[in-house]
């Protein structure tokens, strides 16, 4: 038996259940050693083959598919630094809880560590950050390696589906010649023809035992709040807005929780807390004393400060894949359980309360600060804070917003207000980098359409490249960018109060015209000119085809000053509001 | 004692030591955790900070200054995936044995693992490719601490330089407040005030009886042949041209050898055999039983087959770093000994030779196949073999040539002929990936100008984002682009007998109009019309300022077919001429 032999038939069958398992897709970056799998995986009919240059764009626009589709996508690489260059997308599938299988070819063991041209060490190169890497054996033919590589691809998109979902990474040797016998290429396999083993990854539950205790603790009490997270659980939205309304606790809705954009029940969702919980009245108004916690640590660090000064309060943590999401270690219990199961159980333990004036208290300062939020629509010139408050009325129904971190997130977190549109708002909220967005957003575009990315001028930059997806694909996708020459988010930061080498270290002004960027990739650049020509350019992009990037100019000094003097003005307000309740 | 007080100490006493270990470059990537060691960094005149938005750029840019300085460069940045940035540079670094001191802040142990934003596990975050790894304490003040850090840092840098060069990784955990008092920055060390620890790295010797020995062996041998790969060690070329000279050992030097460009004597360079060695009459003509070799593995695949094939010979790898640069398993001795050091004493030992048959054969057959470059010179359409053939004039006295991967390296290490003018060439070869190429080079051409950088067009696609420091930092560069609009290597390897997904998985062509690029970072772009054109061109680029951009469209069919013609055309004439000696 020759090796090409071998070579073909190991693949085909690692490839054939690599589609049993329920892969569809695969982002390939050319290269000479992994030529035999991606020959392989091209001859697929059931695999999608995206090919990009720029392995870091790759990984992160593998991301993207993975996020918006919940399935797991593999990554095929060649040896050398292109393996290198997945990193920061598999470090931040990793934190963020999405599944990946990256697939790195590399020289056979008599080449390693002996000066082989492109060469490196691959073996656990990601460290601790896949949850399993395996060595491939090399190709073989034998009905115990073909089932051996028929269970390592089972296992490996298993793991990196079962909670926490996050990525695996399999290394494959292969020697000269790399070119596979395609006249031989049989998925279909002889033995088990429908997959070789199927993985049933079951989900964290606690027992009724535990939940008739907990509920115990939980439910009567009248100061309670519930606190939601970046989820990808799709039920969770109907699930939880039913407990706060059984519980009466209010929901603090993180952007990327899914709760403020739904059909569901948003009565008891309040999402302007970033804003009001920067008043010392607000929060000792509205002081819990138990705290249900969903999903990631939320973005607001008002919120963040509110919850640690609450320390006193029961803090139970609900977490279905069994992490420890508590950066300031405040938690009285830790839940491993399905967050849906969670809601659903509870829901058959807990008695509909009476009405509370707890929630109340909640509902009437979220109002009030809403009712203010006029006054940033009010601004006429081109502003941030305007455009964020704005969002929900502009972007269109069945809309996929894609937003980038620093000061997108958390603007979006402080004006954007609830809505029944149906809007999915996602980001990289795993280890909130600004590298590789634009390729996330294209990934996820993919497979959600329309898709609105909005980002700041130095997130764009980072990730350029990405754009080359959207070029070679047709990948419809409306990119508002907000330009505001450098790191806007410094200017928040203390650093900003030592003028003399800010603008070097990190105002970072790049005075880039990016109208080159865009046409580079036959993308169409519009300059908004005002907040009228913008309301249009929403509006029109609706059906647009290609790359469409608008840009919004701002100015880093005049955004500081506009959220201070913003947030400044709500508070006295919330203050007087919560003098008037105590009178 | 605050915790500002103890930051700013220990910070200044590291960045202090950092310069008395004679680090004068910092790459430094904004970002908020990594604040107090960049704002204390900018204070300290010893030191040249560069900002970089692009963290995988910027290792990129540190990688290229200290390839050219011979230093090591320090980078920095924030914690999360910034860091993972960093690792293709770091592969690189590794295998190309350069330099580099990598700084990342992280987050505090109470903030690991515990979903606090932008904090991912670094510790041995590269794992494997960096020589050293060490988690810091806690900023402190104390008379330890402080000397702790002072030595930290000193052992740092000594580790990166000390043979094999490479990176090292310091993880610097920082609590907030982030701001140091710069009031207080004193870089003047009470203690040791010249810097605490100074470290003098030894170099690998071999000791006298060794080296007897060895001469012995190698010494009156007529079929000896010196080969030589990348190595940085400048007084390596005088060195091994007199060794050569003295043992009639013709040397087959590699583009980055340093060997082909220089005042040395020339006699014994033999350049052009990755062309003579694809003709077997040749390789049996110039059959070799003794082999001497110095540096990284040679480019060309002909000369791997051709010490493969003559695996009777012994083969003496000399490397001063102790490594296994043996990819074929040939050598018959690896001898742990500075190349310098080496030649030197060897030329102590060994007696001039008699004039030797076997050298002339040698400088015959390089000779002869010089000759008909003439043919490449006469292509009248813009070709790439051509290209290469004429580097050689077309370069100015001075010049550091930076050669991209895949196809630009192997068509300068098969056409660029050696001459006396001062050319430097210099290329990734530790891993041979086409990633960072742009920023290396502009890193290079901050210490080394004029530098002319000659690439493909996927690789200057990959590292796009690495122009943005030549336009910040008023970076002189003169960049060939040759745009075949894919990846033109793959034309030459097996799968390009395979038609049917070629274009998809290799071919990829990018379509891309690069001039819109370069006019985003302000450069200016000329496309080449024909030779005459790029002739003027070269000769006015030499004291042009800024990016100039020299794009020459080639054909990657063409192109292979050039290639081949040629190599078949003198494979003939050379079998001729050594039937002809043979008669």
């Amino acid at each position: 038996m020759n090796y090409q032999e071998s070579l073909t038939s190991y693949i085909a069958a690692f490839v054939s259940e690599l589609v049993h398992t329920g892969v569809t897709d695969v982002v390939v970056s050319p290269g000479s050693r992994s030529t035999p799998m991606a020959m392989v995986m091209a001859e697929h009919p059931g695999l999608k083959l995206h090919i990009h240059v720029d392995e870091r764009s790759a990984a992160f626009f593998g991301l993207g598919i993975a996020k918006i589709t919940n399935r797991p996508v593999a990554l095929l690489c060649t040896s050398g630094t292109a393996a290198a260059n997945y990193f920061p997308a598999i470090v931040e599938a990793r934190y963020s809880r999405v599944p990946l299988i990256v697939l790195t070819a590399d020289r056979p063991h008599e080449l390693r560590e002996v000066g082989a041209p492109q060469a490196i060490d691959q073996i656990h190169l990601y460290g601790q950050h896949v949850k399993w890497f395996a060595e491939m054996a090399l190709p073989e033919k034998s009905t115990e390696m073909i089932r051996y590589a028929r269970t390592v691809c089972a296992r490996a998109a298993a793991i990196a589906s079962q909670a926490p979902a996050g990525p695996v990474h399999l290394n494959f040797p292969f020697r000269e010649p790399l070119i596979p016998n395609l006249d031989d290429v049989l998925f279909q396999q002889e033995e088990r023809p429908n997959g070789y083993v199927k993985v049933r990854g079951g989900e964290l539950t606690v027992d009724d035992t535990q939940l008739t205790e907990i509920v115990s603790r939980i439910s009567g009490r009248e100061k309670g709040i519930i606190v939601c997270g970046n989820i990808a659980d799709e039920k969770f939205a109907a699930n939880i807005t039913e407990v706060a309304e059984r519980l009466k606790f209010p929901i603090l809705a993180d952007p990327l929780s899914q709760l403020r954009s739904g059909k569901h029940r948003l009565d008891d969702v309040i999402e302007t807390y970033d804003t009001f919980l920067r008043n010392k009245e607000a929060k000792a108004f509205l002081k819990p004393d138990v705290i249900l916690r969903f999903g990631a640590m939320p973005v607001s660090k008002a919120l963040t400060i509110f919850l640690k000064e609450n320390h006193q309060a029961d803090q139970y943590i609900i977490d279905g894949a069994g992490g420890w999401r508590d950066p300031a270690a405040l938690s009285t219990e830790m839940i491993y359980c399905n967050e849906s199961y969670f809601c659903e159980k509870l829901l058959t333990h807990v008695q509909p309360g009476k009405s509370s004036n707890y929630i109340e208290k909640w509902q009437k300062v979220n109002q009030l600060t809403k009712d203010y939020f006029g006054l940033l629509k009010d601004v006429t010139r081109l502003s941030e804070s305007r455009l964020f408050s704005q969002l929900t009325d502009l972007l269109p129904d069945g809309a996929t917003l894609f937003v980038g971190n620093s000061m997108p997130i958390r603007d979006l977190d402080s004006f954007f207000t609830k809505n029944h549109k149906s809007i999915k708002i996602i980001a990289n909220r795993g280890a909130n980098g600004i590298d590789g967005t634009v390729s996330t957003a294209l990934g996820a575009a993919l497979y959600s359409q329309p898709l609105y990315l909005v980002l700041g001028d130095l997130t764009f930059f980072h990730d350029l490249n990405g754009l080359i997806a959207a070029k070679l694909y047709d990948i419809d996708i409306r990119i508002i960018l907000v330009n505001n020459n450098g790191g806007g988010i410094f200017s928040f930061l203390p650093q900003s109060q030592h003028p003399k080498n800010f603008e070097l270290l990190f105002g970072t002004p790049l005075n880039i015209q990016f109208e080159n960027a865009v046409r580079m990739f036959n993308g169409e650049f519009t300059k908004i000119k005002d907040w009228d020509h913008f309301s249009e350019a929403m509006t029109d992009s609706v059906g647009k085809k290609g790359i469409h990037v608008y840009e919004i100019e701002t100015n880093r000094e005049q955004n500081t000053t506009e959220h201070r003097d913003f947030w400044r003005i709500v508070s006295q307000e919330i203050s007087n509001f919560v003098k008037g309740e105590h009178e």
